[in-house]
């Protein structure tokens, strides 16, 4: 046992050299290739150097560095409408068959003929609750593995999975690399985003915090199963946000990331913490490469935000100007 | 930099080797030394042997490796009632000075005059709306940890920590040292035991599934806080906790420890899965170091639960004769 222990002072002496050199490395390398050189970079490289740095008075022990992500929008594109809604969509077509009253029953037939401007949003709850709803958690999780693998995007053609905003992957990485933990916060229902988050922002489900959709335990087949209910418990946007990170773990995020009007109180409240905090709104102004929208759009707008944004000093990541790449498949 | 990266294989060979020679001490050395020998222990290791052995048909892969503890009367006692109970009752003494008028006024007054036996649920409620709510997070955070440091059990005279169980704490480090991610799932607070319980058990406040209290954000001198509400939005108990589960990590657990019937469904809703799993139920059955009850106790009230974990073969930790000590100060 000597010899080992002996052994593992060595290497830990070692390994932590070896660790230094690629924290040098680290430092000198570039975390966001991504990003164009510019305020918007400069400003998150500079936030990271204070409070991961012993010597600050801006330093953030590690068990505190929570950030926040927002996803529609801000970690990948929502445009035409919420990929989760389309998701909804999909469904309808594909349990049509099973359904033959579908054909003449609203709001199920106008999704079948494509008359998708005549939805309401009352229509929208009742198409979630038909196809979020009424089967096991596991059969929900295996129906929405399908639909990412394989469907493609009415209007790029991409899997929805190639629409992840690339700059975005690497700030994910680059705050995990500095020791945060890394959430999403989002509109979008929990269960929906678990099923295929992990292999795509290396985020396990656990630090997921999404809307509920109700639940019950139920015996299926002689086995006990959590069974989903056609119910919203909890609607995850605007003021419910920060409420929600308190409720799921207890702390005050130093980072937040989102795109609408809807990320604003998650924003605020981040930004109310003590000592460093960093909140920024990725802007939607590239018409060629994403969408250009924000006060006045169906989806993520960005109206009251941005006007915080601006007279706060808040980061307002300009898609077309601070990012070189949008899309990973992008060159 | 080829010289690192040589290194760094060298290193990486090396310390798997330490590690793999750690792994066989692990394997030899007890990880329960305060466990008795006998068929609970037996069944725990087993379990581990067979879930972490990737030859195993049982084998759960590491992200999987999920274990939730229910904790009043599973990880500390209860008796002679929740001793978030006693801390509400704790700061109604603390408060009476500023509220002259509890000295007449019920359930107050009861509190004040050690009339507790008078006290009814209803009464239980309005004392803890007013010593839990009407403040911000951070405030009630720093009046738990205070507490937590310097009160004294009224019967034992021990700090509260003390009162947790050395069994149950190697049991924590058992499951972690095998890639476990441990989680707390209780009828309790969850702001209140955030508070106390990662230097404890070891555990980071989201990994603390517990009932809800309602909370707003709000402008307090100029600044976004979190409000707490007089209003239980989430009853974490019985039937609640498998559903807060699902919600809030997205994953049946593993293994499951409780203690009373209010850990039924999460046990039943644990042992539902496919493959290996593991529920066991402490039972308390020492009069002389702890306390004896089960079926008709005043809390953790074991009834339904014994005739299903005796009927099915789940494992039941016999206080008196499983373990070799009850809480860390003991000989």
């Amino acid at each position: 046992m000597k010899i080992i222990h002996a052994l593992k002072s060595v290497l830990l002496f070692a390994m932590l050299s070896v660790m230094a050199s690629q924290f040098a490395l680290a430092k000198t390398s570039d975390p966001l290739p991504s990003w164009n050189d510019g305020p918007t970079k400069t400003a998150i490289l500079q936030f990271m150097d204070k409070v991961t740095d012993e010597h600050s008075d801006q330093y953030v022990p590690l068990d505190e560095r929570v950030a926040t992500f927002d996803n529609d929008g801000t970690l990948w594109s929502e445009k035409p409408m919420y990929f989760q809604i389309l998701f909804a969509f999909d469904r309808v077509k594909a349990l049509a068959p099973s359904h033959p009253e579908w054909k003449t029953t609203k709001p199920f037939s106008l999704v079948l003929n494509n008359e998708l401007d005549k939805l309401t949003g009352e229509d929208a709850l009742k198409i979630v609750a038909a196809t979020h709803t009424g089967m096991t958690s596991d059969e929900f999780d295996k129906q929405v593995k399908e639909w990412i693998a394989t469907a493609k995007h009415p209007l790029t053609g991409k899997p929805y999975t190639d629409m992840v905003f690339q700059p975005m992957l690497e700030l994910l990485n680059y705050f995990r690399s500095n020791g945060f933990k890394t959430y999403i916060v989002s509109g979008g229902g929990n269960a929906f985003m678990r099923a295929w988050v992990t292999p795509v922002y290396n985020i396990p489900p656990e630090q997921v915090i999404g809307t509920r959709l109700s639940a019950e335990m139920r015996e299926v087949d002689g086995k006990m199963q959590m069974w989903r209910l056609p119910e919203v418990s909890v609607n995850n946007d605007k003021e419910v946000k920060p409420v929600e990170i308190y409720q799921a773990i207890g702390r005050r995020p130093v980072a937040a990331f989102g795109n609408s009007d809807g990320d604003l109180a998650m924003l605020q409240w981040t930004m109310s913490g003590d000592g460093a905090r960093l909140a920024m709104y990725v802007h939607h102004t590239d018409d060629k490469r994403e969408w250009k929208y924000d006060r006045f759009s169906s989806v993520g707008k960005l109206d009251k935000g941005l006007d915080e944004a601006q007279s706060k000093g808040w980061l307002i990541a300009d898609m077309k100007n601070d990012w070189k790449q949008i899309y990973p498949s992008d060159k």
